[in-house]
């Protein structure tokens, strides 16, 4: 998405703690007295402006949610949906992707979302993808044994990519739709995105892949 | 396809024994003397017309094919463009799919295609497709270790299945188009069916699996 400089982003970051779990405190392992609750947790990376995340969050109140978004222009909105719609059972963190490992211990995370990340689509850029092997080793790290990444996307070409990365790295593909707005799936919650791009007429593909023990 | 009533058909197929192999001919593990060469044998399961096979006959010299159809009244169409074509690399077997392994031995085939089979769409029928697990338990039989399924379609809910299915049995993904006549893809063979259902704007499907050494 487009990158508005929002000077006054950091600021208001800082003040809502509550909501942005600030990188100074000592969540790793402790995400539980976090929520103050032993439900599990769901995390979503590149959370975006968080409509997904929250609307997850209201639909399923005995799940805990975590929206994580690297850019502070961004997760600010996130932070505006999740002040007004003021659901207990979800925070944001506002850290890069690639270091989730100092934030999570493994098997805390239950389940892992990617939706529409970006793409990259070229080759060089390969590494960047959310579904290229070092990001499959790095949620592997932080969920239990069998658990899920759940994707989704408008970009064909990534979708294509991610399900052969999928493959290649061992996990079991669970789910596959080649066009989710008009298949059987049920209490789909849209992404900003989403519904930018479906209005359009544009498919969108969605996937769910499971870890599996290695040999 | 809609299977016309050729009574005529088993006569013309037993008239041409150089084309449509015998089923009384002892081919299992004798094929390489069937073709008068060692070169590597792909084989089509349900061949239908046989436009495919003798395309890919023609682009690939260095191939031996065999075009496998069970129906009596749809093979006689895929003898003609045989006789037509008089490519060496292509014979026919009037046979069952599941009845392979009567007439290969383990790794005679290299390469199975599966090009826009039977959807059977309704559940109880699963087991009908042939990318069901049973079938592809059959190919495995066929091929040696790392030998590759390849797989076109038009329908959606069969390619779905049948990543999924890839994925359960253990087969490595490693093609993956969801827009085949939009891809970068080189060489392809059109189906009789692939051109009728592409000119009105369908999207083709298509993939490559492997199977891996089990545990």
């Amino acid at each position: 998405m487009r990158l508005r400089n929002k000077p006054w982003a950091r600021e208001k970051i800082d003040a809502h703690p509550q909501y942005i779990i600030p990188e100074s405190f000592d969540v790793k392992g402790h995400w539980h007295d976090v929520f103050g609750n032993n439900n599990p947790i769901h995390i979503e990376v590149g959370t975006g402006k968080g409509q997904f995340v929250t609307g997850m969050a209201k639909q399923n109140p005995d799940i805990n949610y975590i929206g994580i978004e690297l850019y502070e222009s961004v997760i600010v909105s996130a932070l505006d949906l999740l002040i007004e719609a003021e659901v207990p059972n979800l925070k944001l963190l506002n850290v890069d992707g690639s270091d989730l490992l100092n934030y999570f211990e493994k098997g805390e995370v239950k389940q892992v979302y990617l939706n529409f990340s970006d793409p990259w689509p070229k080759t060089r850029h390969t590494k960047r993808r959310l579904t290229y092997k070092s990001f499959l080793n790095l949620y592997e790290e932080l969920l239990p044994e069998g658990g899920e990444v759940h994707f989704k996307t408008d970009n064909q070409a990534l979708f294509e990519y991610s399900l052969k990365s999928f493959s290649e790295y061992g996990m079991l593909l669970t789910y596959v739709s080649l066009d989710l707005h008009n298949s059987k799936f049920e209490g789909n919650v849209m992404t900003e995105y989403e519904e930018k791009f479906s209005a359009k007429g544009q498919r969108i593909y969605r996937s769910e892949a499971k870890f599996q023990p290695h040999l």
